[in-house]
């Protein structure tokens, strides 16, 4: 990287400002930014290789658009580095992704730039369709703006986004980003028939997009004044799938080139007819920093870096994560058997399946970002007696409830769910912490769910589930390292519903599920400096969970302090729903230690758990309120 | 209805007979079976316009695939009457949809020819995706082949699964039963996109079809082998968004004619090349009964009727329904508020909302079966400051989950959610209970959830939601009638988070949520008569639920009984967390009455209830035991 000056973003404190440069200068202008979120980046994290592809395409949107009367939504929001930088938030964006800092995120509350929160993929054409629908009940005339990538595509909720758009002569623009790319390459026929759209086209030059739109607009006009139910122009025009939906569609135009991204952006904006329009935009991820070109997948979310060689830098942490542990593990259960199958919805290499696709590429399947799908498509395989691993991060999960519900659960289908990311994710926010998947899972009938509190444990939950075939069973288990350094050599199963106690203790118990068993030994330590002898139990499993361990825990002990890493509703509620219903609750004090009834932004997990008060400290000290 | 015989379907004991009928018999059969559809359900109520249109494509693929070997999915169920009168269950189906009786949908506990439940919409292609890929896995022969119709196809799960199967050469056959009418009438630009295949199409005769088959299949082969990466067909074609999706696309074909189903379902069945196959089969709801073919809307769902003039048997209850409460109310409240606006998916008539749409047809939105981006579609809207109340079943709102949470209730956006169908629905069964809605949102922060107990608390509880503009708000409620007969004049919003005592006692208490006051009621009654004196209260706010009216409550009873018509982890869970965590629950005996941890199969909803044991005398026994 060689040193440039940021004389022209210096001057933008607002997207009011950036309409003052010429078009000459928004070259210029790109650089500067792009420089900047390496810069940051390189040292806070986060999601670079889709940020730098957006640079252009965003200066663009700001510049042509009027924000923020103009509405400019961002689909799942990691790319919108630039966007924060050209909004008001330059100063702040050295702590992105930090507690009190920036959010990676388009958030309402941070600022009035963000017309929609985002995380979690393919909202945006949704929120966009309500925004356009609600300025024509208000007879505004703002233009209502989302940006969307190719594999946010494969989400049915933009399927349905887009049928609904289609049907109606709503004025809306639907940017289409697309890199061939969204985590992992894409999978999915639409994203063939996007390359089939691009390959059998030039890229729009000006000229052309300027005859295209003028012989266009016209047939456009009378096919809105014509259209009852029909939507011709695809069928005649052998258009796109988009025109089939019912949308005008405009490209494929280059997304770093600002002499056809002002000029078409300009025509959209001007378009004189209410209809939507889909512009087809093709960027590069990475663009304009070598290594994040080179290497997209590794790029697309990133730790700390070297901006020179664009080194990861170490760890600190060197222990076998648990998303590793599950990599190895799923591959040793489906050398063994012929029947293990392994499902992702577009996290490959995120959930560790990208091993286990390369060994046993018959049995892997990737199905883009659709946890709907990926979920009853298991069921299916499980009716057939394969024995389907549905690897999720727990917020995506959220998506598939009720196919978890009526599809699995309710016929009691042996799917198993390999669940990472659960518990606090750390610099990615509320959007993704995985906090209520117990609560979700554990009032499903038939339901099994496990979570370990180390790696080796995960191992024991993978085999136990591998001989679950009468109904579904989860396993949940966080990012990035567990505590052990070495793992047994040997894995055995566990005998299911059953828990363990790992510390002797005599006068008030933590009941720990997972990965809080950590902080509960040491808050027991923590306990016994103030003379309060802890005993420390494993649940293991949320559901069914160990009766008669809990029956010990009560007899022995004056108090018991059930801890998750999960919000109310799931482990804790189930335990005292029962201690209730057998009038055990009078027997004995308890308490529930889980995450609190609000969301908990960006930190470090860690810190992440303080706040949440699950911390070590924080439980010792709700813990020795009941014996005082 | 003239009296016919029963002489083809009285051979029928499973698929296997109804292959030795020869073509020329069939229609015969069909017109038996429908005639027995008829008879039945004019009984036992049930779907009959949407198995009355599918009799002929029943029989069809029956006749020419292999079930149960081959497997046959049908999507959402509710038209696979013909399907289990061929199917081994004549006899039973004389109890369809009754305690004990008939599933009203495919199930597999009940036939090896239900390959895959249902009840929900739109699973069935990923159900059959899943079957296709484990039958590869295993290398097996058999064909898989999903039913769906064109209103399921608004959903995105549907998309979802199309997209992936469009992606693999994986051999399966997707039948789109085209009658041009879900519930309501379609919407979304998808169904104008099949309505514009079928009228630039005419009906493909065999001869045609043969043509078709033969010109198309070597190309077909040809692509297949030369594609990677490629779906050229669709574009050069300029053919149906299927075949853009990678599908072989054969249609519109007439689902009621035997001579082109059976040849053209051989065909298909027969093709020599490894691919998905789309069927387009046009049928007509209600088909051969002619009060159905006139009110496809009116017969989807019907209850007891009367086969000569098709008229409704009239209910035992006239008293005034949630629905129709919620019908009136949300017109009133449009009337008065330009900026309330109404949403549903696919569901107008059965939400009450058509009056809405007819009054307010620029303020109501169908989206077509398309929860999630109902919701996010709200969201949308409440972020520009209309008022949206976005009505759906309970059971249905599950689609939803993550967009209530990440898009809603993280961002605290003021939707509100009509939840209708909420408890037991009875004859539906357990894919239509709506026991979870509490324990999904309950855990949601940010959250307001009410449930009335009468018809006039539901007003109030609209009304005071309208009021709620800083937060989301769910109200849920019942099928069915209410206990009111006249409603108040007036209506007066509620305080949020308070509840109220209903019956004063002083020995025990029960705390009633929603709709189970009334048998808490009853259970007072029991209880007084063994001279047990119960105080009973109604929450009416799940969510903050009322602190005070919970210390009054403990303070003077002997035990509390928190009774709710919903699983374990909803309204209960968050008492007790609460109780636990301000060391209240050593002073009070405390039990939770709620719906049991299984799913509770079809039964009338009083049944269902006593079945659950949240009936009156289950609660007062359980509350018996907590003095005794």
């Amino acid at each position: 990287m060689t040193e440039t000056s940021s004389r022209l973003l210096d001057k933008i404190a607002s997207p009011a400002d950036l309409r003052k440069l010429s078009v000459s200068e928004l070259p210029d202008l790109a650089a500067e930014i792009r420089k900047e979120i390496i810069r940051v980046v390189s040292k806070t994290g986060g999601h670079l290789g889709s940020s730098l592809g957006v640079v252009e395409l965003t200066i663009a949107l700001h510049y042509v658009f009027n924000t923020p009367d103009d509405r400019l939504i961002w689909d799942v929001g990691h790319q919108a580095y630039a966007h924060k930088l050209l909004t008001g938030r330059r100063e702040k964006f050295e702590r992105l992704r930090c507690e009190g800092g920036l959010s990676g995120f388009p958030k309402r509350s941070e600022s009035p730039f963000d017309a929609f929160g985002a995380g979690h993929s393919s909202t945006s054409v949704s929120a966009a369709v309500g925004m356009a629908a609600a300025r024509d009940i208000l007879g505004r005339k703002n233009n209502v703006v989302a940006v969307i990538g190719d594999g946010s595509m494969s989400a049915g909720m933009a399927f349905e986004a887009l049928n609904n758009a289609g049907d109606k002569n709503t004025r809306m623009v639907v940017v289409l980003n697309d890199n061939d790319m969204s985590i992992a390459p894409p999978v999915g026929a639409l994203s063939h028939h996007l390359s089939q759209i691009i390959s059998s086209k030039q890229y729009m030059t000006l000229r052309q997009a300027a005859i295209d739109m003028a012989e266009k607009l016209p047939q456009f006009v009378k096919t809105a004044a014509l259209r009852v139910g029909q939507h011709a122009k695809g069928l005649i025009t052998g258009g796109t799938m988009f025109e089939e939906l019912g949308l005008y569609y405009v490209g494929p135009i280059d997304g770093h080139n600002f002499e056809q991204l002002i000029p078409i952006l300009t025509n959209v904006r001007d378009a004189p007819e209410d209809y939507p329009i889909v512009v087809h935009v093709l960027t590069q991820k990475g663009h304009g920093y070598t290594p994040a070109e080179k290497q997209p997948s590794k790029f697309h979310g990133v730790s700390a870096f070297d901006i020179d060689t664009g080194e990861m830098l170490p760890k600190k942490n060197s222990k076998p994560s648990y998303t590793g542990v599950f990599s190895d593990m799923i591959c040793d259960l489906a050398a063994q058997d012929p029947k293990v199958a392994a499902i992702t919805a577009a996290m490959p290499s995120g959930t560790g399946l990208d091993v286990f696709a390369e060994r046993f590429p018959n049995r892997f399947f990737d199905v883009g970002i659709a946890e709907q799908h990926a979920v009853t498509f298991a069921a299916g395989l499980a009716c057939e007696g394969i024995k389907p691993y549905v690897a999720l991060y727990s917020s995506f999960l959220q998506r598939a409830y009720d196919q978890i519900l009526h599809d699995v659960a309710l016929q009691s289908l042996p799917v198993r769910f390999a669940i990472d990311r659960a518990g606090f994710v750390g610099e990615d926010g509320a959007t993704h912490n995985g906090v209520f998947d117990l609560a979700m899972l554990c009032p499903m009938p038939n339901m099994v769910v496990m979570a370990p509190s180390d790696q080796a444990e995960l191992r024991s939950m993978l085999l136990t589930m591998n001989g679950i075939n009468d109904r579904p069973s989860a396993v949940r288990y966080p990012r990035g390292s567990g505590p052990l350094s070495d793992l047994p050599d040997v894995v055995e199963p566990l005998e299911i519903g059953k828990g363990r106690i790992v510390r002797e203790g005599n006068r008030v118990a933590l009941l720990s599920i997972g990965t809080r068993l950590k902080a509960c030994l040491d808050a027991a330590d923590i306990l016994s400096l103030n003379g309060v002898s802890a005993t420390v139990a494993d649940a293991r499993f949320a559901k069914p969970f160990d009766e008669n361990l809990l029956l010990e825990l009560i007899e022995g002990h004056q108090s018991i302090s059930v801890v998750e890493e999960g919000v109310e509703g799931g482990f804790g509620a189930l335990i005292l729903t029962w201690l209730a219903n057998h009038g055990l609750l009078e027997k004995t004090k308890i308490r529930f230690i889980t995450v609190p009834d609000r969301f908990i932004e960006q930190a470090s997990a860690e810190r992440q758990a303080e706040i949440a008060r699950i911390d070590a400290r924080s439980i010792a000290q709700k813990v020795l309120e009941t014996v005082r």
